[in-house]
């Protein structure tokens, strides 16, 4: 993302320094000056340290420091153990090897970096944050149950737990969970740092460098980010309003044998839509069928403003036994928590306690008997009624601005809940020629690349709400209209104003 | 370890049904039958739910309910995605791969629970605790730290961060490190979930299945897992009261061209040595040469009675550029914490960051804050001074104590600090023999297994007192002579005292 490419070498970086420069200096230029002219191509490796050192006859600090500063330059990525690159923006492969070629196009690992900026520069409206504010959340109760926490003594938090997490929390999940059709003992739930935790254990339990999946698509970048990291390749499941083609799904199966299918069913991030109850059904019986289990990532089902709840995978006949279910509570009870839990089929919990004690040990015990004593405590019901209301309203609030300001450039749908909005835009338009322009005028969100894994690049707008005051609604989106009428060309926003 | 083992099949279990039993309890008893009586080996692979269903032309949920109950009854791990296998106890692999050859022969994942478990069991006198108890800790201190954040407001704390960990730890931790001898900038640190959770991120970063890694021997059962869940390969490096041997490190360079080493050179878990500083100097130097880039365990080098403090390989001319620095804040400061950071070399925090963010996305801002504040605020030299004071106490006693009970048995080192006492064994006598009749007697401890990746079985016992009452210790020693005496013949505990 933007970040990279500031870091891009300028093409005058190369001549600094003559003849008489250190030899480092020499040889810094002069492979500078080779990946500048396209001599050396993007993602080459060049000689290791021992070997340039050896060849030249130059002791090995010598061709270390080079290379140490053509990597500050951003020439080359240098990776310790295994060798330097010629550095491609976006394309730093998270453990050191090529990606596959059907890898990500983008660098969904910077991604949430660069929404984190955005969403804190000043002078600029950002709908970046698809989760609640802190005003809005319900932190203020759960710093209630910390400060009593901490005033009944510390003795209780201030050492380590078993990597499950602690029993009154996994017992105080289950009036929880039972809340949205799942029951389930307290010794079948492990705690986990957030949902994102539980997605990459499940990763890391089932999938081998080259498995394959099937991955929504457009799908969360954190989804993505666990599949990439465990070095497997997507198979995209299109994802749209009504939800996906089981026929797709079957047909995946049959001619990929995946070993994971990857699924967010309600208020998907990014484009906001919901699985519907017959598709959840039908996938449910597919994973029992073909043997390929579910991951269920389900961050905010609470977070309905109309129309009935769907079950999660996790409740329906038979989802126990292939469905990994896990969520976090920082999108709709407590921003930044960082606790969720994972709730694996039966008999694969020993296998994700291994791999979670292996990732942190365990999450911390303080926070954890908060939460505790937050559910069992707290009106969380009550809450989330509040919430739905506050935001329902915010959401048809937005909606119908967006809608006024932007329906000529493109298609805006209007989700059952969640905390984002996605604006689809006729194909033709380059998203990130968008968000360039826009950041630059002062209104952000995060564009569709970032959620996507294949060289196509969808053309559409995630505009999430969580954090923008409702008083910037109409500057934000006439700030985005100006840009798109200037990105958009008179003709082509009249005869493809719905895609 | 002891919670498999408990859970063995009795060869009986598979007769409680004949012929009038369900379609599934026959599969099962079935299956039980063959497993039992040896038919089916360990590891052997059971057809899919699928293929037997066809085989044998009954409905794929009737085996699925068949083959769950074995997996409850232990007689196979069923791996959604992958099948179901023979179980073997303490093999059960991070990823659902078989183990390499000589991958481990115990299950260091599931240690961790075991040594939970026994610190809190009654009537035991556990010697199993390595960080300082709550009262000797800082959590109190910190606890206050986390109070004021609490009271200032929770707007700051609340939210997500960037992956990198908030700027306000980042800065408080450059004179923290200072104090190590390690200079550096706040944008070159990042903030982990703990020590472990560095290690990981390391280890994911540079190691893929099949990669050779140099790993001291015995090593912290935490580093034995992140090589094990990368699908490494450890190669032992032999490590003891002198350290380890430089010339078996360059050999093992040129033999097994590894990708990382990995090291704890400072009061080392389990055996409480540390590494002199001509082998800290030559092993920076080795990793110079060879661009093999070295991994810094180092929990509580701050924990030391005697002797004079040693850089870490960090701090040492060159280790910025082939050192990865890692550490937690549980195992000296505030137990149970965990947050930690990592300091990678240059030019290799991007990578580690893109990791972090799929790990976990961050680590608790709130838990970030107070921290900061606690390093900023406290005085926490003074707060060292005082904790060294006390443990280096217990451990003299300690010392004495085991000394005078259990010197016929073995050797028992003193290190220069940690919470680790290591009782070495004459090699005929089985560790886990002797934890196992401890137990029973009511005194518990870590034995060399825990901390070992190869078929050999080193026989030692890890004495940890950082939770253990003093008054406990005459009669924890006394409990522990008495077993060792029934369990050491009269000729062998004459023969062979000292090893």
């Amino acid at each position: 993302m933007a970040r990279k490419r500031q870091n891009r070498p300028r093409a005058n970086a190369a001549a600094e320094t003559g003849d008489n420069a250190p030899i480092y200096a020499r040889i810094r230029d002069e492979f500078a000056a080779k990946i500048a002219a396209g001599k050396l191509k993007d993602g080459a490796r060049l000689p290791t340290v021992r070997q340039l050192a050896k060849e030249r006859s130059i002791n090995p600090m010598t061709v270390a420091r080079a290379y140490r500063e053509l990597a500050e330059r951003g020439f080359i990525i240098a990776r310790a153990g295994s060798g330097s690159f010629v550095s491609r923006p976006g394309r730093a492969p998270a453990n050191g090897r090529a990606p596959a070629a059907d890898d990500l196009t983008l660098d969904p690992g910077g991604i949430s970096s660069r929404l984190f900026e955005l969403a804190r520069a000043p002078g600029v409206i950002a709908f970046t944050g698809n989760y609640p504010s802190v005003e809005m959340s319900d932190a203020a109760a759960f710093a209630q149950c910390l400060q009593d926490s901490l005033s009944r003594g510390a003795a209780e938090y201030f050492r380590y737990d078993p990597p499950a997490g602690r029993e009154e929390l996994r017992e105080a999940l289950l009036p929880f969970l039972a809340q949205h059709g799942i029951t389930t003992r307290a010794d079948n739930l492990m705690v986990t740092s957030g949902g994102q935790q539980g997605m990459d254990i499940v990763a890391r339990h089932l999938l081998a460098r080259g498995d394959r999946v099937i991955l929504e698509q457009p799908a969360y970048f954190g989804a993505i980010n666990v599949v990439r990291a465990a070095g497997a390749v997507p198979i995209p499941l299109r994802f749209g309003a009504n939800g996906f083609d089981l026929d797709e799904v079957a047909e995946a199966i049959r001619k990929h044998s995946p070993r994971l299918i990857i699924i967010n069913p309600t208020f998907q991030n990014p484009t906001g839509h919901s699985v519907p109850l017959n598709q959840r059904r039908g996938l449910v019986a597919l994973a029992h069928e073909s043997g390929v289990p579910i991951l269920e990532d389900d961050p905010g089902p609470e977070l309905r403003f109309r129309g009935v709840a769907l079950p999660p995978l996790r409740a329906l006949p038979g989802g126990d036994e292939v469905v990994y279910y896990t969520r976090g509570f920082g999108k709709t009870f407590i921003p930044g928590v960082r606790l969720g839990f994972l709730l694996p089929p039966r008999g694969d919990l020993n296998a994700c306690l291994e791999i979670k004690a292996t990732t942190d040990l365990q999450s911390p015990a303080l926070l954890q008997g908060a939460l505790a004593d937050y559910l069992r405590r707290t009106d969380w019901l009550g809450y989330l009624r509040r919430l739905c209301a506050g935001y329902g309203a915010r959401q048809e609030k937005l909606y119908a601005i967006l809608t006024g300001a932007l329906s000529s450039y493109g298609h805006l749908s209007l989700p059952d809940g969640g905390l984002n909005l996605w604006l689809e835009l006729p194909g033709e338009i380059n998203a990130r020629e968008v968000y360039f322009n826009a950041v630059r005028r002062g209104v952000a969100f995060a564009v569709a690349d970032s959620f996507s894994f294949r060289p196509e690049r969808p053309s559409a707008l995630r505009i999430a709400f969580g954090l923008t005051d409702p008083k910037d609604y109409e500057e934000g989106a006439s700030r985005l209209a100006h840009v798109l009428r200037n990105v958009v060309s008179p003709e082509r926003s009249l005869s493809s104003a719905v895609v």
